[in-house]
Formats: structure tokens, C-alpha cells, sequence
């Protein structure tokens, strides 16, 4: 018999398929891949020992003996972090463990967005969830960030522009806490304005902090979800950034009247335990050292990636000292179409997010890129600069004095 | 201002928020909870360790050095079992790495079934599965069963039913090796006909094989998979019978062709690389001799439930002797209503699987009930069939003669 065709079968409005795995590039600067030799092996094995002796045995039931919200210990001890560092008042049962912040977004998304509806976001975005809103039918509309972040009256005139218009946007995505990409920390003061702009309009903040743990001098302020007065905030965090991207655990908080509908949402039997459980037993001993460890290091590969694109560039590169997180933002001349220069890069291993998938205004973000620090290590970092600015120079002809290109140095 | 109301902004269509969750019930017959006493903490500490010393600093990047499809040693552990078990013949390429199978589910189910669709279905079947129907407005046509699983006959009546009436079914749903509720292992005679006339309708066949390593004689005919000949078969198995439930580790098997579409469906960034790794590394090591210790234990744990309701019931619980499994499939007199049951025993601290949750034939499951074995120990499965028995009698006049009711008995 001839093999079967399951085309005619499918489902409407699949996403497109995969494309095939190209394997990991040699200058990776894309996805949120963190530094391999800063993973803190031997207290993950320590976790792993103490906590697989003490309770190994509740392995055997589904969500081990914590119930349908996930790992109470984990839970536990993300309320008080959250409390101490984004002063977030919550107690563990407002917090639902997630596979990862990805399973956070989809889950939000299914909760409020229909095909057709309206969210904002800032200008500038998570490529990840433009793409999500592109596959789900939904309108974005992009309000013009600054160094403090999304622009107070930006906001005020795109919600009044769509009350003209009889829209009531679902959400405001916010990436306030080391926004990606640009990097920059929103001030409690611009916060306070967002939040009242949100409350006057009844509309609420949906707030992704996945970078806020990496912050090089530790500040920042309340989070929107501390902030609120109305509850008017869904929040979501995770560990992949400040642990392991490969371990999958992230989490929302919302209030209790919010949260049986959203664990409905979760249909999956929980979040590994394995990954929970070795994850909290490090967190409680380690979280704060491992951290400020963790970010020493990725500051140190910053300053690389400043210094080689300076040095490779010169001015044709423009670009921020950012306070944290594992990307920067650069804005190259305006003959440069990063679009077209991620794939010639790409065929000669250098890795990179174009301006345009990482943006909703796609001529503001034309000749910008976004370039991930945290995995290369300092003499990839040199050696992919190098390979872009050759690339950029023989397609674009910037930068227009081309320096020499050096074998990588470490 | 007044606490932020979201129900406006819901999405349409959710499912109902979830339940309060009450906590773990005395005498729980319900879930695939596994035996904490049968979990391999030894074993898995020794894993862990091993696994992390040696691959921690993978966890830095996405899927490990995996790529999306999930961990490469988990996949290629899986192809050389399902070899050995199934006679599956399959690259460690096509098995794609889930949450559990109940992301399968919903992945599967995400990929072919719009609302209104048909699919085919054992009469009795996952209760989980049959409730997705509902939520999906799915509509399913339960088959005939009897001790060989899915009746061919009945099968090739309603195919032909529904094609007189111009419907075509996205698939048939099977559980054919240890059959959820009933526990029946399909014979390859069996499941040649099924195959046979579900090509011959050009409807695949999703078989869902999540109890399959759970059999006391080791013993079982090939997989569907392996059976095909024109690769209209889509397969699911899972390691939460096998080891550990809150451990989420699911597993899709699908041909080349396509893989991309349903890889495109897995949005959350891949499995939990902790509970992949611990448990690739155990697998390797101690697969078969767990499985066979786990499997010894629980037809230790089947054999005093059957006593028990033997001794408590005498005659008014009519079950078979399944091959394998973690549950009993159980018939008691007509007056009987196990969902009424069901309640009022909750009650009494024992919780236990309705018929009707588990059929596509209310009327033919009413007075039937879906015993799980695995979790409680033997004082407890005594103890509970004995309040069981008390509430039966109670509530509908059966058992007759209600045997004395004694303590828990080790």
C-alpha cells in the first residue's frame, strides 16, 4: 500500500512546520543560552543527592505531595525572593509552576487572546511572542520605548487611539526589568505612570521578568506586581536565565481569584519534578552566591562584546551600556539590512537576531540587531565580531574601513 | 480603586477553572500515582551524580547538545527499547521528547481535531482522553471491546456507519497493550484486522501505549507502529508508569514525514533536561531490572485488591485477571451508580474512577468502577476496599451479606 498522506487530516491553522535543526552555530549570538562554565555543577549534584535521599519516594505521585501548583518548597522559596527582590507580596500558592517562561506565554495568551484581539507591546519586543501574536491572529500595536522603557504618553495615545476606535486592547506586555532587547530598567517612577495609564483604560499588564535576576549592581525596583493597586497584573518569571535555559521551570503569579482558570490551562501532569526538585534544593543554599556569580561573568562578557564591536566597527555600531540581561542592542548604518545580513552571517556560522523579528515597527529596526552574550566565551565572542564586521563590510560596505580580521584571540 | 475584574477579557471557549484541590485521599484509587516504596532513589542519586558531573554544563544551552527534538542518549535509549519491546524499528530521530504523555495528548490532538471533528475511540477508554473530547467538541464513537481489546467487527460497522452519513474520522484512539480501564493486551492477530481496516478507510490509528512495560510476564505482541505497513501510525509511551509520574517524561513516535509539523507544536522549549538526563542515565543501566521488580510488586498489590474485594464483596464484583497495569476494571450489581459512589465515598476518604468518566457508554458503565492499585500499600488497599464495601452496602444494599468490617490488617 501506498505510505499515508496525513495532509488532508491536519488541523486548520497549524503553525508552519519546524524548520530542520542546523545544529548549534560556531558564533552563537541568539537564543537565551547561558554560559556552560559558570553551571554550578558540583551544589547541582549536592541538591540532586540531598533531595532525591530525602524524598525520592514522592516521585511516585504526580506533583510529588505539593499539590496541582507545583513544588511547595520551590514555591516557597520564589515567594520570599520575589518578596525581597521585586518586593512582590505573594504567598506560594499565588505562584503555578510552568515549563519553562515559554509554557507561561502560551498559557496567558490562551487565557485572554482570541483571534482578532488587540494587545501592546513595547516597540521593541521579545521576538519569541511576536511571533506568537503573528501565529494567533492577534494585532499588535507597538508604543515607542526610551531609556526608561515604554513612553507614558505613547501609551496614553495608543489606547486612546483604539478606544476611537471601539478596540479594547486584551493586554500590555511588559518587559520591565531588563527589557529584551534593549536592556534598560524601567524606574519605579515611570512604572507608577504605566500602571495608572493601564488602570484608567481597565486594561491589565502582563509582565515578563526572565531576565530580572541578572542585574550587574543587584537595584532595581518593585515590580508592576507589586505595584498594582487593582490587581490588574499577571506576572511571570523563571529560572532558565538565572540557573539553566535546558532546565524547563518558570512561573506565574496572579492573584487567587485568577488562578483556578489558569491552572486549568495546565494540562500537561505538572513540571518535572527532577528539574523542581534539584532546582530548590540548590536555590535555598546557593541562589543569591550563584547569581552574583553568574553575573559578574556575564558583565565581563559584555564589556568583550562592547570593546570587539568598537574595535571592529568603530562608529558604524551605536549601542547602550545596558544594566543587565545577556543581549545588546545595536544599531548599525541605515544602508545595513540586518534581515539580509543574519543569513549571509549565518552561512559563515555567525548567528544573530535581526532588528525586524525583534521589533513591531520593521523600518525603525531595519538596521538593528540583537546580539546574546552569555554562551560564546570571550575569544568567540572577538572571533564572531570579527566575522561580522567582515561579512557587514562585503555586503553593506560598512564598516567602511574594514580592520583587519585576526584569528580570535583569548 | 476596585479589585481588576478579568472575566471580560477572557478568551472564549476555556475549559471550567480547575477544583480546589483537597489534598491526597486516604484510600486513593485514582491517578497513575506509582509505589513509593518501588522508586530507585539509590539509583537515581548515583545517575544524577553521573549525569551532572559529566553533562552539566550542557544545561547552559536550550536542549543540551540535543537539538529540539530532546535528549539525544533519553531517544536513543528509547529506539533500542522500543526495538527490543514493540519490534518497533525507529531512529532516535523520530521520537520527539514530551512533557509526560499528556502533552502528547494535546499535541496530537492540537496537530488533527477541530471542533465537530469525529474520532474513534474504545467504548471504555482514558478517562483524560475522553474529557479532552468534550472540551475540544470533539465527538467520539465508542467501539465494542471484549478480552482481545477493540472488536474488528464493530470497528468496520462504524466506519461504515459514518460513512454512510459522509464523516470521516481523524483517527482511532487505542490503548492496546494494557488496555485502560479493562487491562486486556490486543493479540497481533487482533491488531492486524484493526490495521487492516482502518487502512482500508484511510483513517490512522493513534496508539497510545503508556501502560505497555507494565506487564508481569514480560510478554507482548508488536506495536501498531511496527505493524504498518503504510505508516498511518502515530505513537505515544511514557516513563510515568514505568518510574515515576512526577517525573514528565512523554514521548512521541512518528515517521519523517511528520515530525516538523508536530515538532512545531511542542512551543515550551523542550523537556526538563534534569529528569531527562537523571533518567536516560538510569535507563541505561537498570531499565529492565526495575521494570521487573516494579512489575513483580505491583501484581503483588493487584493480587491482595482482588482478594479484598472478593472477601468484601463475594460475587457482587465480577473482574477479570489483567496481564498487567496499575488498575482493575470491576462490575458490580446494576443498582449500583459508581458515580453516586464515587461521591459519597470520596467522603469517607476513598477516592476511586466512575465508570462512566471512563466510557463512551453511560449506560453500559454505571454500575462499573476503575480500582488503581499502585499507590497504596497492602494495609491500605484492604482497608479501603473494606470501607468500600461498607459504603456500598450503605448506599445501594450491596454487598448483601457485608462482610464485618475490620481494621486495616498488614
Amino acid at each position: 500500500m501506498p505510505a499515508f498522506d496525513f495532509t488532508p487530516l491536519l488541523a486548520p491553522d497549524l503553525p508552519p512546520p519546524a524548520p530542520k535543526y542546523g545544529g548549534f552555530p560556531k558564533f552563537n549570538f541568539v537564543g537565551g543560552h547561558n554560559d556552560p562554565s559558570l553551571i554550578p555543577v558540583d551544589a547541582l549534584i549536592a541538591a540532586a543527592q540531598a533531595v532525591i535521599r530525602r524524598e525520592g519516594p514522592t516521585l511516585a505521585t504526580y506533583s510529588m505531595s505539593s499539590g496541582p501548583l507545583g513544588y511547595r518548597p520551590l514555591r516557597e522559596f520564589l515567594a520570599a525572593k520575589m518578596k525581597r527582590h521585586a518586593s512582590i507580596d505573594c504567598s506560594p500558592d499565588d505562584v503555578l509552576m510552568v515549563s519553562g517562561s515559554q509554557q507561561g506565554l502560551d498559557m496567558i495568551n490562551t487565557l485572554l487572546l482570541a483571534p482578532g484581539d488587540t494587545v501592546l507591546v513595547e516597540r521593541d519586543s521579545y521576538g519569541g511572542m511576536l511571533s506568537r501574536y503573528t501565529r494567533l491572529k492577534v494585532k499588535t500595536v507597538g508604543v515607542d520605548l526610551d531609556d526608561d522603557g515604554m513612553n507614558p504618553q505613547a501609551l496614553e495615545k495608543a489606547l486612546a487611539d483604539l478606544k476611537a476606535k471601539g478596540v479594547k486592547p486584551k493586554y500590555i506586555y511588559l518587559i520591565p526589568t531588563v527589557q529584551n532587547p534593549t536592556g534598560s530598567i524601567m524606574s519605579e517612577a515611570r512604572r507608577l505612570a504605566i500602571l495608572k495609564i493601564a488602570e484608567s483604560h481597565g486594561v491589565p499588564i502582563f509582565e515578563d521578568e526572565c531576565y530580572s535576576d541578572l542585574i550587574w549592581n543587584g537595584q532595581r525596583p518593585p515590580a508592576f506586581y507589586a505595584l498594582t493597586k487593582t490587581d490588574n497584573v499577571i506576572h511571570l518569571g523563571s529560572f532558565s536565565k538565572s540557573i539553566a535555559p535546558a532546565v524547563r521551570i518558570g512561573y506565574i503569579v496572579c492573584k487567587p481569584s485568577l488562578m483556578p482558570q489558569i491552572r486549568a490551562l495546565k494540562t500537561d501532569g505538572g513540571v518535572g519534578a527532577l528539574d523542581q526538585m534539584i532546582i530548590a534544593e540548590f536555590c535555598l543554599n546557593h541562589f543569591h552566591d550563584h547569581v552574583a556569580r553568574l553575573s559578574k561573568g556575564l558583565r565581563g562578557k559584555l564589556e568583550v562584546l562592547m570593546e570587539s564591536l568598537s574595535e571592529r566597527f568603530g562608529t558604524a555600531a551605536e549601542f547602550g551600556d545596558p544594566p543587565g540581561g545577556i543581549f545588546l542592542w545595536i544599531k548599525l548604518p541605515d544602508v545595513v539590512d540586518t534581515q539580509k545580513l543574519a543569513q549571509v552571517a549565518l552561512a559563515e556560522g555567525v548567528a544573530l537576531n535581526p532588528g525586524p523579528e525583534w521589533s513591531t515597527d520593521k523600518t525603525y529596526a531595519k538596521s538593528r540587531l540583537r546580539l546574546c552574550f552569555a554562551n560564546p566565551d570571550h575569544a568567540t565572542i572577538r572571533a564572531g565580531v570579527a566575522k561580522l564586521a567582515e561579512v557587514c563590510q562585503r555586503e553593506f560596505g560598512v564598516p567602511v574601513r574594514s580592520a583587519n580580521i585576526e584569528a580570535a584571540r583569548s
